[in-house]
């Protein structure tokens, strides 16, 4: 059935995007197994275009039938709405590189309930006095497809592993802050070890509570933190929308210096290691490398194919569509802090006196338009002589282009990190130069 | 098939809930029809316990061989689990009052694609310059049935319709903050000229922009702004869990004078109005009404079949099951705030110079342990001698229950908000003593 042909009786474009995905998880909750789950989703997004109007009809399914009625509801909706006078039609048909993710076999429930009964045990005999409050095992199969009246045609798979826990140290009536990590993959491999030593030794830590000190010290942002921080200030003003209405302070600034030597950032969706691993974004325009900051030097702005045209560039290929509401929007497919040369190990045995930073609280209050941040770091620890010698708390507020500008070292191993759409990619921990924070009473 | 028959096999005790839901809706963003969609949502959750250990398991089907497969999977789980020593038992086999609610016919997505297209020429016929950024107009059909090894069998269905609409003036290149209005029914008919009315009214005093220069004045909140404070600064402290772990200030305190005797709350699910009209919680236990404070005097806690069981109480049949990870939570089914005697028009126009708040911001981070609460009201307005004179903002901090004491009037209306698990239900308006604000600038 050609669903495309059959869709052009009404409209002057059509778009047909089918999804389908599966994820099978097991949870843990207060050390014990907390459940099980098997999920399936289909569903289609239909966007019709006709004389400039739009219509968007989005179906729980992928068979053709319900796809046929689903056209005829887009087209009841464009009649009632306005034209676009930007409407710069549908992306055309083009080439893609090959779709070099080999997605691995689906698994049961069973294998993460295993997964985690054995990190349960691991912990257990690694440190009796941890608790493992929550956590996730599983794995998201996912699969597009995209087709248009303008002879685009594009099928691809996706699969991502994931692995969070979250820890507390008990010392008698005392509880230590949570401590997370994660382990995101692209193969059935999740280093699970990695996860539960890492939460372990902070865990230790943890148990010896310091109070910030100092006002003004070197702090080194751990993955997850930086990724926080960045997601929710600096990111937003790399979006093509943004720069055409006027609410990104980096308009204009390409080829500027806008922050240090040491920095480099690029979406990157080719990498083996890529959280979302595409060939071509949600309207089928091929995906790239793009390249937002070269060593300090701000290179360029994500685009979709409806907000590049309007400014006249070209479609980056970070189209992203709401699974939920059909909106297309702007967004990362595999963002990248690049690495240095240093591992975070040396990096913090080189740290006299200083902060470490595992999370923030309140990073999405941001204010992306200016890069004004005023965050909790939680949990946060206390650097002397080289050593980890306690946990704390402060809170630090400034500008991210400030901080961003006061980079002393970043490390060289990144960690993958899996967030909302302008935080999902890869990052290394970053020691910012002497930082003003604010302690803040536990 | 005897699926709990089948179960024992495994289980000493086992409990199964069916979820049928579907939900048809349509989307407004920017004066368009954004989208409309239909979603069908099926899942069963399997509980079973084998030597006081639990196994829980999520599959997204009803079937019964789906289903069969889940016991399996759930007995593996409680395996590898440790025995609850406070394991209380599924609850027993129970009577419900009638279902009484009418469920009405499905509706296509082109009734509520329909509704959104006259309340778009409505708002441009009585305001041109004011805008829709956003809305949506649906339904969602609920079924559920319940089925334990204790004999429990009981089916209900739940209709919610809701109409949501997000609008800002614009006056020149000015433009007013969002302003929100929601209804919610028991049937097809939503009060979309209500919302309207509402919206364009308060965007034509939003356009006058007034500093907040009181630093202590009445304030009157509406439904949903003081639904969303009591929702998180105060309903915490409700529940029974809470209690039990000593996390609730107001423990022990039942029968106490706790705030103003101008307020009762309880839960009310056998309202006809009822956001969640249920006759049997997510365990199954029969729902009632359950009185919370009465003239302000604190008269109990809710409570799931678990944790009334560890106080030594009754459940009040609160159990609610997150659909996503099969975990029992405590929430209320239909939380109402008692009307008072005046119309909310009444009380306004005796206040001599006062602010009324439509929203908060960061209600969510108030601390449920203590009841301390920092927002920002945000629209807010500006009274003068009875007349609403203009938008503004500013910041409010204190304690719930300091507030609580300090009510000065309750509106007679109600009205349905439908937020997360604690806050759904039906709110007055209330009107508050001089409470101590603090201007924000915008």
């Amino acid at each position: 059935m050609n669903l495309i042909r059959y869709g052009e009786k009404f409209f002057d474009e059509l778009e047909i995007q089918k999804i389908w995905k599966n994820e099978v998880s097991s949870s843990v909750e207060l050390n014990q197994i907390s459940s099980a789950s098997s999920e399936r989703i289909e569903r289609t997004v239909i966007r019709g275009v006709k004389d400039g109007k739009a219509g968007i009809y989005l179906v729980d399914s992928t068979k053709d039938e319900d796809i046929l009625k689903g056209i005829e509801k887009a087209a009841m909706i464009a009649k009632v709405n306005d034209p676009d006078p930007h409407w710069p039609g549908l992306p055309e048909a083009q080439s893609y590189r090959a779709d070099t993710l080999e997605v691995p076999e689906q698994k049961s429930p069973e294998h993460f309930v295993n997964i985690l009964s054995s990190v349960l045990k691991e912990v257990k005999l690694k440190d009796p006095k941890a608790m493992v409050v929550g956590g996730e095992s599983g794995g998201a199969w996912l699969r597009t497809e995209i087709l248009n009246s303008n002879g685009v045609s594009v099928e691809q798979n996706d699969f991502t592993s994931f692995f969070v826990l979250v820890m507390i140290g008990r010392q008698g009536a005392q509880v230590t802050p949570s401590i997370f990590d994660i382990d995101v993959s692209k193969t059935h491999e999740v280093d699970t070890k990695r996860v539960v030593d890492s939460c372990i030794k902070k865990i230790k830590v943890a148990n010896t509570v310091k109070k910030a000190e100092l006002r003004e010290a070197p702090v080194l942002m751990e993955p997850f933190a930086l990724s926080e921080l960045l997601m929710f200030a600096l990111f937003p003003a790399f979006n093509g929308e943004r720069e055409v209405k006027g609410t990104s302070v980096l308009a204009g600034k390409e080829g500027e210096s806008i922050m240090s030597k040491k920095v480099s950032i690029y979406d990157d969706p080719l990498n083996p290691n890529a959280v979302s691993h595409v060939i071509a974004d949600d309207e089928g325009v091929a995906t790239r490398k793009t390249s937002l900051v070269e060593h300090g030097v701000m290179r360029g702005f994500l685009w979709n194919h409806y907000w590049a045209s309007i400014a006249g560039r070209e479609s980056t290929g970070n189209g992203l569509r709401s699974f939920r509401t059909g909106a297309m929007s702007i967004g990362a497919h595999n963002m990248v802090v690049a690495p240095g040369t240093r591992s975070l190990e040396d990096i913090i045995s080189d740290m006299k006196k200083g902060y470490i930073v595992s999370s923030y609280q309140g990073a999405h209050s941001s204010n992306p338009d200016t890069g004004d941040f005023a965050v909790v770091a939680n949990p946060a620890f206390v650097v002397e002589d080289g050593e980890i010698v306690g946990s704390t708390v402060f809170m630090l507020s400034g500008n991210v282009y400030d901080i961003m500008n006061n980079v002393a070292e970043v490390s060289k191993e990144l960690r993958s990190v899996y967030m909302g759409m302008l935080g999902k990619g890869q990052y290394p921990a970053i020691k910012f130069e002497n930082l003003k924070i604010a302690p803040v009473s536990r």
